[in-house]
């Protein structure tokens, strides 16, 4: 039977795949709060018996946290192996949500049918997309066109604590070809994406420290240092006049864009000035000379997340503080050692302290950023699978933030992952009101239908 | 009789005046918590009482907060207003103390006797160094000097909100040719002073907003501008390499210390390494070329005193934030306007505000530095008394702090102040186990009985 079959086959079906789904989303599967422990454990088993009623062996595993889920299905083609999480983020505040988040509803809106409830985007639903596509592969076909294996797990919401140890010992059983996440978005909720640059991300919190005590802004003012001065004249130090960061060797070795990657994101059409005049914005404000969109994937940043220091309650108080903090991200690109950058930041930082200042650094991660080799052909048969489908053509697209799980797939098991996903920017996750397109759902289904077969 | 048997009478008269100063200590006139509104008023009696016994004219005046006790004795000189306060403050953390705060004791330390308890220094122990002198000269002499105004007030820790009202109300009954405030100390606790410069204090509190709300550092960092960023700019401004202020036109105005000062000061000897080391710092950090002695009493200064922006809690969250306040103030000196240096920082601000920022101000005081005039001979002739009675040669000197009251004086009265105090810097105002060297009551006692001899 044909790939036309087997979408078909899922157009017919999407009622009861959505049924499907909402039995999924009506268990409270919140990671983060052991309250819901029994739950994370339900939704797990629900993944088991939905695996094994489309002929996929499948087995829970328990770990620390919450339970694993490993599931195998034969296929003649490549072994792919797909990712998704079956936990969501806590409701509150509950009050703000039009239905109970645990009972979804499908409703008619202005910009089509959607399913609303806590996990419908993130990631119940998009999970669900990659498993019925092979239930109507192998309703039409009798067989997937591919080995599959399917990993589920339980705390991407909560930091996924067990699933390093996991993967390193189950490495044997997760080792694959290439693998699949569905954990991201349409770009500019339209466009087909396949992810293939994440941002690595380096966390500093420093310290200026400099009288023993916080002063008398009138005894002392004019003759003791102060720390807010100090730490203010070091972050104004960290960009350049033309946004570039100043951390001595912080561009070496990056990579120029492929001629071709730069020709996708130029036809991407990306509309800078709606995205930030959704938040009140109106001027990308990162390395003259670089497009918006390199801005936020493709270079690296230093971003202030908080400081704080001195009197900071209501009114005036005339002190002179002993000491000031900041916390400071910096999003890394290829090319950039995390660990080189932590000494450079911190060599920056201490070769500004003024006399009677001293610095005091607290680490908060270190992780590299993840590039993809688009060079293995799965890449741009999923690209040309995803562009028959869509409207629009495929892209391969970055994205600015960390997704820790795309790098553990590079590194402990040796695959690179392609990271394809069907959300939209109102798709409200982690807030309340979550929703997902029925038209993300149907057309992302027949997505992961056309990918596998593609893979072949 | 000669000033000598006045002098000699206050020798002897030590032991009784000590005794009367602890029965002023006992009475818990805590100004700042309505519990003690009752023992403010019973302050305020003891102090109309205690004027009574030597003659005065005493009188409570009702405020909406705490009452003014205010007195006169006729003389023949030059009419005198002296000032102090009744009230004190708070005693927390009460385990702190090694006795009952308002049960004052004697106590021998290897530095000499001392008087211990709440409001031995602040101010109960020195307003009484003047009522014990115009005791000791009246005992003596039958009469005082000169004419002489008691004005007590019992607010001066919560902020004075009837001072001025109730100075502009009884401004004939106060005015005077001359003030004298005994709130202050030795300089260096050894050499005597008369405060002479005050500085001003401008407040001012400016939050930079950029986007609607907190963004993610990954979607949107290195394209969104960081309100961190621009207030981090803004106050690394705020000084230039010489550790000027670079608010435009800031020193406009500002004259140089005559001669006569300069010489003074110098003559102070004052150990800046000793004055930093106490609170852990080393190096002068103010203007370039300029003393430590100037930079604190008369030259003007900016200092950051609270900052705060984004996510200020445990652990890390890449947040940009939307906004960032910082509160700033600026000590003032002679030549300086407060509202026009207002106006000229707000300008400041917002020349360097980048694009998509917008700063938000709030003033919080704005008042201008306090000098006397001291080419009126009431100075030079204290200044002389001072130095007869001490081992160091008087001075005229500044104070870095602001101390509302001179200004008052000079704005609602027209009447120059000199302040002139005897407390020492280890006296613990404002902590547990506030103390007053008993040398300090006896020689502040006789030091304003010369006083007032010499402004005859």
């Amino acid at each position: 039977m044909s790939l036309d079959d087997v979408l078909q086959h899922i157009d017919e079906a999407v009622p009861a795949a959505t049924e499907r789904l909402k039995s999924l989303l009506r268990i409270p599967s919140i990671s983060t709060d052991p309250a819901f422990a029994r739950d994370c454990d339900a939704a797990a088993d629900w993944l088991v018996a939905e695996l094994q009623s489309i002929g996929v062996t499948a087995e829970k595993h328990e770990t620390p946290g919450h339970p694993m889920v490993v599931g195998h299905a034969d296929g003649p083609g490549p072994h792919v192996l797909f990712y998704g999480h079956y936990d969501v983020q806590p409701v509150d505040p509950l009050e703000q949500w039009t239905n109970d988040p645990f009972d979804p509803r499908i409703e008619d809106t202005p910009r089509g049918k959607v399913i609303r409830g806590r996990g419908t985007s993130d990631d119940k639903g998009q999970l669900m997309t990659f498993v019925e596509a092979c239930r109507a592969y192998k309703d039409v076909n009798g067989a997937l066109p591919c080995r599959v294996t399917f990993f589920f797990e339980g705390e991407e919401e909560s930091g996924s604590p067990s699933l390093v140890p996991f993967m390193r010992d189950n490495a044997e059983e997760l080792r694959s070809d290439i693998a699949l996440i569905c954990d991201t978005g349409l770009f500019q909720s339209r466009t087909p994406a396949i992810v293939t640059m994440l941002r690595g991300l380096l966390g500093e919190e420093v310290t200026v420290t400099g009288p023993d005590v916080d002063l008398h802004s009138g005894f002392f003012g004019g003759l003791a240092m102060n720390p807010v001065r100090a730490l203010a004249g070091i972050l104004a130090d960290l960009h350049d006049d033309r946004g570039q960061v100043a951390v001595p060797g912080f561009y070496d070795g990056i990579p120029e864009l492929s001629d071709d990657v730069r020709r996708q994101w130029e036809a991407l059409d990306f509309d800078h000035a709606a995205f930030l005049g959704s938040v009140g914005l109106s001027q990308p404000a990162g390395e003259a000379g670089r497009s918006p969109l390199e801005m936020i994937w493709s270079r690296p940043t230093a971003e202030v997340n908080g400081i704080i220091g001195g009197y900071t309650g209501d009114g005036f108080k005339t002190v002179l503080p002993a000491s000031a903090t900041a916390k400071i991200s910096f999003r890394l690109v290829q090319g950039q050692d995390p660990l080189r950058l932590r000494a450079a930041f911190r060599q920056f930082v201490q070769d500004r302290l003024p006399p009677d200042c001293e610095a005091e650094f607290t680490g908060h991660g270190a992780s590299a950023a993840s590039v993809m080799s688009t060079d293995d052909p799965a890449f741009e048969a999923a690209r040309g699978a995803l562009s028959d489908e869509w409207p629009d053509a495929a892209a391969y697209v970055g994205c600015g933030g960390s997704i820790p799980i795309a790098g553990h797939f590079k590194e402990i098991l040796g695959t690179d992952a392609m990271l394809i996903g069907f959300g939209k920017d109102d798709d409200a996750i982690h807030s309340p009101n979550e929703k997902y397109d029925l038209e993300s759902f149907h057309k992302g289904i027949r997505s992961w239908a056309r990918v596998i077969d593609a893979l072949t």
